[in-house]
């Protein structure tokens, strides 16, 4: 048997490797395509979003939490839209052949990331070419037909709501770049051990994907900081609205480095990664939300409200005694 | 108005400009996923299949070329199974921002090939990273639900048919990297230039869909040379079986070539990049096919068959006079 340690020879070795992922539609992959029967009345969701090392993950990144993201958020995105996963298809890139060990911890961490999230591997590519690894990811989900939630359905009034806490990747991200920050802040091991998992290791809240289905106007998941996807949501809906950064949920420990140091509360609300979930819920509808997302065993929290039209600012950032803040950045943008 | 040879700066210029390739699934990339209602009884057939510069595509290709490409590649396959392309997402990473007539070019290039094969763009993402630019496709088709026509599927005296010819783009390939070959050969430059656009614009054999279904055991397009394929093929179908190399079908400029130089008919079996099909058909199907191949505008030809399971050397490659010919290499691997 080949050592561990050397590298992969052959694209049917890589493919050996990752056929234990295959769903029944990708024909154990026998064949170059998947063939997938939609249910009846049912709607394919479809969402793209590749990784790459240095970019989206770290090079130090281990191969279980580089495959975990890769799904991750991708499969955020569908329960954004309140769907339910269905498979993937996934090319691989690699600058030089991969090492055997890698990429069985990889496969395994892709056993364990779509087992979680309920979907498998419908198919892919594998390719050496320079650059970094690259994980091109394409995910298929489902919904009832017609009941996507979509982004751009925010109406006037909506409350905006948003899940989990907000800022904890982005702090995770700084932690792992620059591991003296942890004695700056004061933050205690376990805390920097939370935030940085929260940037490794992304949580689809797929458990939300009911209450978004039932009670939402509009909803998409956070992965670029709430203030640019906010008002991307906004924008596509033709209406203003505003942020109270007062009311933006922290961690204990985001809450601890804010208490060190005020000044980066906006970098939390502009920092990417979260793969939370924002959501747009008509005012009568906000209670109902909240308590069926809690139900679901996700917390939601309402961080502003959709106002009428204004072209010229479509978000308003207020402060905790109502005054307009404004923000340097407002997010992560790759060109 | 921005001057054409100036960088596109951010990632939201880059959609405005691709937005017209948007089908109504996309919702106008108002959305960060999009919504497909498949039609009923019609099962979902997808591939992903990226492509990379300098791998799969020269720099000193037009842009129009590579998106022509980039989506033909990913559509062949869908042909290969008997499918109608729906529609396709697109990850497009970048070294440095995109010039703005580049993506120009490109968009319309994607514009005249979606339009050609009948589908439509319905999401993407767009990112700067090191490395090559790199177009990654996840194409979507429909079939008649289980109708999709394998790989895997081939039987035992099956007769093998592959469509147009083959080795052309691989000799186009050469010429584009030598110019001088053209001398060698003593080629005409209609010849070239036919062989350069075989390597450039592979045509998806889609008129070939309807009677793969009606009558292929098995099916796939050829990418990474016959020889590779065909093995593929009578590998994933437990079977072996025979190519005779006479049998091979050559355009008119790859005749002269191989007339100038014979020891080139192994190669043109090996090189990849052909994008025409391989079929496995039953013998009593084969006239049949051929027939309604013709009817639909597309030549076959038959070019060897299918023998009882050898698990040894599953295929067997035969000269004019019947004698066993050994090819060095067997095609295209990326590792």
């Amino acid at each position: 048997m080949a050592p561990d340690d050397e590298s992969i020879s052959g694209e049917e070795a890589i493919i050996a490797l990752l056929r234990p992922l295959a769903g029944p539609e990708a024909l154990g992959f026998s064949d170059d395509c998947a063939a997938l029967t939609p249910r009846p009345g049912m709607d394919i969701v479809l969402k793209t979003d590749p990784v790459a090392e240095g970019i989206h993950f770290l090079s130090s990144d281990t191969p279980e939490d580089i495959a975990w993201k890769a799904l991750a958020v991708n499969v955020s995105d569908l329960a954004a839209k309140g769907a339910r996963p269905i498979g993937y298809l996934m090319a691989l890139s690699f600058p030089q052949a991969p090492r055997r060990d890698w990429l069985q911890r990889f496969a395994l961490g892709l056993q364990v990331a779509q087992t979680r999230f309920g979907c498998a591997l419908l198919g892919g590519d594998t390719d050496r070419r320079p650059g970094p690894i690259t994980i091109s990811i394409t995910v298929l989900g489902e919904v009832p037909a017609g009941t996507m939630v979509q982004r751009a359905k925010a109406k006037a009034r909506d409350l905006l709501f948003v899940s989990g806490s907000i800022g904890d990747a982005g702090l995770g991200l700084r932690l792992c770049r620059t591991p003296e920050l942890a004695a700056t802040w004061q933050l205690a091991p376990d805390h920097v051990e939370t935030l940085v998992q929260r940037y490794r290791r992304p949580q689809p809240r797929l458990a939300l994907a009911a209450a978004l289905r039932a009670h939402a106007s509009a909803a998409m998941d956070l992965s670029d900081g709430l203030v640019k996807d906010l008002g991307r949501m906004l924008r596509a809906s033709g209406v203003a609205g505003s942020l109270d950064l007062a009311r933006v949920p922290l961690s204990k420990p985001a809450s601890e480095v804010v208490k060190r140091d005020p000044a980066l509360l906006p970098k939390l609300v502009t920092a990417g990664d979260d793969y939370e979930i924002l959501a747009a819920v008509p005012p009568d509808r906000g209670a109902a939300f909240a308590a069926q997302a809690l139900a679901d065993g996700v917390v939601v929290t309402r961080v502003g409200q959709v106002e009428s039209a204004r072209v010229d600012t479509p978000l308003c950032i207020r402060d905790a005694i109502g005054n307009d803040v404004h923000v340097q950045s407002d997010g992560w943008d790759h060109f």
